[in-house]
């Protein structure tokens, strides 16, 4: 730690740094449920893999998921289905947008990776596996109230609705790779869970302790629980570094130098293998969709802990 | 260190199995020079922060460095001109093989990072700036002397030509920058600094040796030569994770989970951010065009030691 | 006439040439219903201007249309809209298979032409224009009637059920172009006229007859029914000429030089512009989705009468 | 003729309409030499095949044919090599703008046809086939004084000089497929003669006497030489309406009706199979890199004379 700041030196340092680049990005506007949303919030929640939790602004506000149940779901899925998910997904950046059809349509319906929204449905169709979509739903449910240790972690149905009636991009994908066999249940049934697990509503204090297995070898420091293997914490690690920021994931390893994952609700998780679980929030979305004042308030924690892998 | 196992107990076991693993993979034949080579050939050489150096395998046979060279010529640029070089190439991994023109066309002549060849011809234009190619091939044998520690490190001038007579799809993509206005100098003095620093010729003990100020903050920690920046070497590093094998460079971080930069010539650079530089060699390629070998080697040696960043 | 053949000589001597050519190409497998039917068939018949009509092979045998309905919808939208459609849809080869949605990203959901799959949706959406689909498809089997001039000329239901059940291509289309903006209509409704416009079934006579105003200035020259105008039954040509061959559009012309639309059905409607409407049948397509023999039938043809364009 | 308009007057009608419109469109800057050229002339010929020249405008002001002369080179190479030059390069549409190397890779090193620069180097090389650049100059022109009937023909070497300085796109081409195999000779002589038939200089009078053999089945009908066979002919007529004007090929065909292929000196050349050739120059270009004026006295020309092929 810089100078011997503490950990609560330092996130009260970001967050009052932070309140000079409020405002600034754009909020997603493509779901209308998240329209509305001030874009003036920020919050930020380190976990260390001692127990300790330390929290600065808007730490309790809840926000939309969205992309951030990408890096959950991954888990579930190669936890049931292991290395076998790998014939269906890719493991390499994709070098577009988080939506792109083009690299799909090359690379016969294998999309590039698990963190690309096509790559993101391959996944929770392997989950399904044409079995029950509202059990599924539950199953993540349940699943992120044990990551979050909160029973009261839930999905917000109006954006789970609003994503449905305005995801035809989505619905375009997930069309795509079934007729490339990649799909193999109902593409309604997988379009369903996917909308669903996006809106899952959590806070940054909810988020931090949800990821928490991932900079501890996979298993749940607090709880003991053993969520996966050490080797595929890594790897999940390894795949939000290359791939986490669509587009802008060179940019976020070159500024912040830690595996991270985020979601157009404004959220961002990252993880400091062996330190801590960091989820930061701020709605204000960059070009590439990623929240402005979120990566930004991450480079600068990663400078004043020296937490960078690199 | 698992089991406690010594660094030279890992690396004799490393260089042990990677003995059934030879053969495999093809030789770079595009190079003339380069395709007489024996694939059956395997060296690998850790230097440790400490000062510490471990061998095994054909540690002392020299070999074609060809891309690695890219790490090196990035390092002095960054000295040269800081910042600047980002509004001439991007962050991002490509998605694309090493030599791909496609995303020049659609991103108007920026390459997406400097470890493809589009990016790394920008990044000798910059140091280049119009002046004298023989000058900047001194300099860059100079630099690599230097980060060697060893008087004996040269280029070969035989590969040098025998990469100028055959490389049209680097003078292609000299020619689409320039049409670009993003190479500066004349083209042919780009391409023939950039055929002399592929063709500069280590042996493992140098190029491990030569990566080791990328593993401690930018400074050398033998001779306390201060090479760059703590933030820049922090900067190299992600780049070679994100960037460093082509298409494949996701599936390095995945499986290694360390920076790296792999060379046509079979080699790898990977760094061990903290502890230590590592050199491995095979001529082999898979069809990503990165060593077969090498990169198994590494893998087992990040499994072996801890020492992935995740 | 080459040798002052009559026209019926040389239809003989076409029907009688293709013989030896049947059996290669493969019929469309992807919507089952197509999947049963007999390569072995060859069908021609060419409709002149003067009315006179020559039959040769299996001209009775009804087929599934299929891409070829593009033009006759085509024809109703222009009636309907006028160059208004042009905002929605280019006028460029695609230089892409039928059914590419890679342009569709790049070009911001405009499809390059109303005659592949994606500019055929947005040519039926634009006639939907949030109408009844029963209705609209009822009013494109008025018309393909009048332009047969047979009541009797109907859809083949469960080709469009067979469809509607494996077209998730055309529907990540769709779905696509309603995420740009470029569908107005409920997705489901426009892929319910679209597949039921394909499953359209017709012989050669029927379709030679219904192209016959395309070959006269836009007016049917037996009924005198003014389809279109000189200028669009032109334009419409011009369309043929350049796109109706999807990626082998260029090579259509080469050979055949006439302007034409091919159908996965293995049905080819040709335009000898004042001189005759040709429809050949043979279901065996070749790579590029065209049907092999009737590609060859029309090269002899062109040969035989001089009727190309060129 | 539109309500008996003689050619005289219908090429009056044209010139005297299309004073409004010059000044729109922009010069070619790309190449220095063609930089200052006044946008506001404007000269029109139409050569017939009954040996009748009628002219307007700036009718005796020679221009740079530039790409026309790839019109030209085919006619050559396809009488040389016959239709083993099919194997080199293809005959479809490129849906790219005519300098474009995206499709090249995607597609090995094999142009999609022989009227965009790639495809056009290709066709050099085939003729130049390792021999004398020189030599193969002096042919063309000694061909394209034939042609036009006229021994004052020549080339432009300033122009072509300054194409050789600033020509890095097609440089970046030759390479490109000289990497890919599908150059034989030298990059640099390839370039050398390509560079000089593009300044190859002609007035409207030239280039449409030149282009007759097009309209007459490959005799020229007044000196009846046999430029070519009537089969090449309509297949060289086939590519220029599919391939002629780059991006804009399908708009081409869908106003004018008519096989043409543009220079950007502001040229265009258009056949009317079996009645005349047409040749129309005014410097200001489209967005797509063809004569703005051009373009629109020839859709004027086809409207009035009813020339259409369609």
């Amino acid at each position: 730690m810089e100078q011997g700041k503490s950990l609560t030196e330092v996130l009260g340092i970001v967050a009052s740094e932070m309140q000079a680049h409020l405002g600034h990005g754009r909020v997603a506007d493509y779901i209308p449920a998240l329209a509305k949303i001030d874009p003036r919030q920020f919050g930020i929640v380190a976990a260390s893999c001692d127990g300790q939790v330390v929290a600065a602004g808007d730490a309790d506000m809840a926000f939309s998921v969205q992309s951030i149940s990408k890096v959950f779901m991954l888990t579930m899925a190669l936890e049931k289905l292991g290395g076998a998910l790998w014939r269906r997904v890719g493991k390499e950046p994709s070098g577009s947008p988080f939506n792109s059809i083009v690299q799909l349509e090359n690379e016969r319906g294998i999309p590039r990776n698990p963190l690309i929204n096509a790559g993101a449905l391959v996944v929770t169709d392997a989950l399904l596996a044409r079995g029950d979509p509202a059990a599924l739903i539950d199953g993540f449910v349940e699943f992120m109230r044990d990551r979050a240790n909160d029973e009261s972690v839930s999905i917000d149905s109006e954006v789970a609705r609003s994503e449905g009636e305005t995801g035809f991009r989505n619905a375009s994908l997930a069309n795509f790779l079934k007729a490339f066999g990649n799909i193999h249940s109902d593409v309604n049934d997988v379009l369903r869970v996917y909308f669903h697990q996006c809106a899952l509503r959590l806070n940054c204090r909810q988020l931090a302790r949800a990821g928490l297995y991932l900079a501890h070898c996979g298993v749940d420091p607090v709880s003991h629980a053993k969520v996966t293997t050490a080797q595929r914490a890594r790897r999940i690690n390894a795949l939000m570094m290359t791939c986490g920021h669509y587009d802008a994931s060179g940019d976020f390893a070159f500024r912040v130098g830690l595996p991270g994952k985020s979601g157009v609700g404004g959220g961002i998780l990252a993880i400091a293998p062996g330190r801590a679980s960091i989820a930061v929030w701020s709605p204000g979305l960059n070009e590439w969709g990623n929240s402005h004042v979120g990566v930004l308030a991450l480079e600068r924690l990663a400078s004043l802990t020296g937490w960078s892998v690199f």
